[in-house]
Order: structure tokens, then C-alpha cells, then sequence
């Protein structure tokens, strides 16, 4: 049996010493070359993405990852990281980026992990237990109609939602924002441009729902992914079944 | 003389020691009562804007800020103050917020800061001299229209723009976002639902200024505001005309 929980904490904590001197540079944004799904490899995610490898490869897993695609190991283990969610955040100075990691164990998840490197904070999943920060076990807030906060990313594509909630953030960082939302600062995740990958928001996901979130595709089924780093998705995220009424109807 | 740069930087240092500790807290968000403008006033702003007053009412300038509105002593030199540019994010644990402090003599500015309190960054404009993080100048970007990145804050109206840039953002602190153009983070900041106040951006308006910022309403005057906490503005702020044009025809 692998220990999860310190297998990820110590990836992020190698991650971090590594990336942060590099923080908000010129640096950190160098093009590197191009990653399997197409995507522009920066020298920040080129160096994060070595350490998972020197990590997770001893281990025997199957790995997905943003920059190198899939290593298939015939393991019944699937390790899905995005090692920074948010690097363009990160390569300019912008606080809001981390460190994602899932495990599946077959199909079926079985642990996760969102490291916010800026205010340190560790988000976990444990499917059938619950959601935690820093230990302490979080939830999505309840919803408040005259007080909706979303996550909302779209190109055009019921625009008109902006003026149906309260307030719309845009923070680059989607695994980090479903974090949000399981922890209650913000009401709902929407992307709904058909671009965010299994990598990007595997763990979220999981902490998401452990924490009591709804998570749908753009039609308004249950969402579902392969473990891969080049599947399209759209995705909505909520705290309530209104706030998910809402949505559909404006997109 | 004022020494205006050490009273901005013990100000921000001081609201810093008071307020961190109920940084995503429950505690931050409690409603204490109304502002001047309407607004809904929580425990950290006060908080905030206390320290402010005790600091600055000694000085014997007027102050203009968000929670308390005017208090005009007629003295020739003014201070427009936000203690906390983006109390949302504070309240909910979303680490971009922070103190923006400007500085004008009759009507012309002389001083700004914008203090980042969670990556500890220091913004300085000085008029004539100058835009300066931790010290040393910034200038924006150089414009690369193949990918621009834009913080966009909208209802609707010109939703499209969206399509003709690379990447938005909506950080939810106006004042940080000009520091990010100013530092060359951003391509530009544009505003246009008539919903930020002359407090939210004259700190991040002279420093994005001073780093090469052209900066106008929404119909691509230059921008003027009042010394006040109550008007309502549109502001789009470039570091390129030609970005200026393509935000103008989508608006």
C-alpha cells in the first residue's frame, strides 16, 4: 500500500523549492519545446514536471502529466498531476497557482492533493471520508442567491450569466478554484470553452465532491473523464442544484 | 515635507500585522454596518481603516477612503486610501488583496504605493520619476498581439473582446491589477461596469501611469476622477494604443 498522502506532500514541498526563487521571472516563462497535447513547455513546468518523474517513477505507476502525456506502466495505479495549475499566474507574479495530484486505482479514485504554494495551503481528498484543509475537514458553503460567486471561464457563450450572480472571478488557476469551492469561498466553477484537461482538474474534482459539490458536464450529466492529459472538457462545478438550474439555463 | 514613502510603507506594515491573522476567516467577513457609499462594511475593513485613521488624522491632511468616505481638513495635500483593495479575496482566503495609498497635492498626484500583502510586493509611482517594485523599475509590456492578456470586468456589454485576446483574468482587486500592468503581468485592465470608485484605482492609476500606461474611460478619453470615495468609473488602461483601439470597437 503506497502512502499517498506523503508521496504528494513531499513532491509538492521538492516542487516548491525548487520553483519558487523563480517566482514572478523572465526565467521561469522560457520556451522549452512543446508538450504531447501541443501546449508551449515553459522552463518552470519542464523543471516541476522532472521531479514528478524522479518521484513517481520508482514507484512503478502509471503516470499522466500536462508536459510528458502518459507513461503506461501496466500498473493497476494511475498517478494524474498537473505539477503547476496556474503557470502563467506563476511566470508572472500573479499568487494564485499549485501543485495537483489524483490517484485511481483502477478507474475508481482513491486519494488527491492540491498544494497552494503561496499561503502553504494543503487540500485533500479522500473519496467515501470527506474533504480536508490542512486537516480540517471543508465543505461547499451554502448557497446564498442573492450572494453567488463563480468562477466563470467562456468564450461568449452565456455571457449573460455574468449578470445573473453576484460576482464572477477569472483566476487562472482551475484546480485551485475547485479548491475554492469545496472550501466555500466561492459558489461554483464553470468553464465551459471546452478546454480544461484531466489534468487540470482530476483532483479538484475529487476534493470538489468530497466536499459536497455537484460536478456536471455543460449539459448538465455527471461529468466524465478518461485519464488523460489531452481530453477537452467542459465543466460546472456547484454548491447547490439551483446554482446548476442557473447556469444551464443561461448557457 | 511629508516623507510620504516611509508613512505608506509603516501604514501598510501596520494594517499587515492586524489583519493576517483573520486571512480566510469567518471572523473577517462579520457586517459591522454601511459606508458612506452604501456599501456593506466587514470586520477587517474596519479593522483596516482604523489604523489608517489613527495614523493619518495626526498628519492634519485630508483623507479620502472607502469605508469612512471624506474628511477634509483643508489642508493642500490629500490622501485616497483603500486599506484593502479586494476584501472578498481576503475574507475567502483568495491571496490577492492588498493596500493601495495615493498621495495628491491640490489636484496633481505626487506619491503612490500599492502593497501586495501576501507576496510582500511594494508598488511605487512617483510622478515625473517613475514606477518601481521593491526598488527597482518597471515599465509595461511590450504589446504581442498574438497573445494578449487582459483583466476584464464586464456586464455583458463588448462580452466579445474576450474572443480577440488570448487570455482574461478577473482577479477581483483592481488596484493589484493595475500593479500587474504596471510590472508588465497584464496587457491591460478594463473595467466598464461604472462600479470602480476613484479609492479602488488612484494608486494603481499613477503608478501603472508612471510605468507607461495609457489609461482612459470607456470612451478612450483620458481618465479623471474626483478626490472622492463615491464616484463611479469606467476605466480601460493599456499598455499599447493598439490594444486601446481593438477594446474600443468591441465595446
Amino acid at each position: 500500500m503506497y502512502e499517498w498522502n506523503e508521496i504528494a506532500l513531499n513532491l509538492a514541498k521538492d516542487i516548491e523549492r525548487e520553483i519558487m526563487p523563480l517566482f514572478g521571472t523572465k526565467k521561469a516563462g522560457e520556451f522549452i519545446g512543446f508538450s504531447p497535447s501541443g501546449d508551449k513547455t515553459k522552463f518552470v513546468d519542464k523543471i516541476a514536471e522532472d521531479i514528478v518523474l524522479e518521484y513517481l517513477k520508482p514507484l512503478g505507476v502509471n503516470i499522466i502529466s500536462e508536459e510528458i502525456g502518459s507513461i503506461d506502466t501496466g500498473s493497476e495505479y494511475s498517478v494524474i498531476v498537473d505539477p503547476i495549475d496556474g503557470s502563467f499566474n506563476f511566470i508572472h507574479g500573479i499568487p494564485i497557482f499549485g501543485f495537483s495530484f489524483a490517484v485511481f486505482k483502477e478507474k475508481k479514485p482513491v486519494y488527491s492533493m492540491l498544494y497552494e504554494f503561496i499561503p502553504k495551503n494543503v487540500y485533500e481528498g479522500i473519496p467515501g471520508e470527506g474533504a480536508y484543509l490542512n486537516g480540517d475537514r471543508i465543505r461547499v458553503k451554502t448557497l446564498n442567491e442573492k450572494s453567488i460567486s463563480i468562477s466563470f471561464y467562456t468564450r461568449r457563450r452565456g455571457a449573460k450569466l455574468v449578470e445573473k450572480v453576484r460576482r464572477t472571478r477569472v483566476l487562472g488557476a482551475i484546480a485551485i478554484e475547485l479548491g475554492y469551492l469545496a472550501r466555500g469561498s466561492l459558489d461554483g466553477v464553470v468553464d465551459i470553452r471546452n478546454y480544461v484537461r484531466p489534468t487540470d482538474i482530476a483532483a479538484g474534482y475529487i476534493i470538489a465532491k468530497e466536499a459536497g459539490a455537484i460536478i456536471t458536464d455543460d449539459s448538465g450529466k455527471e461529468i466524465r473523464f478518461d485519464l488523460s492529459a489531452s481530453e477537452k472538457l467542459n465543466i460546472i462545478a456547484v454548491n447547490d442544484k439551483r446554482l446548476l438550474k442557473l447556469i444551464l439555463e443561461e448557457i
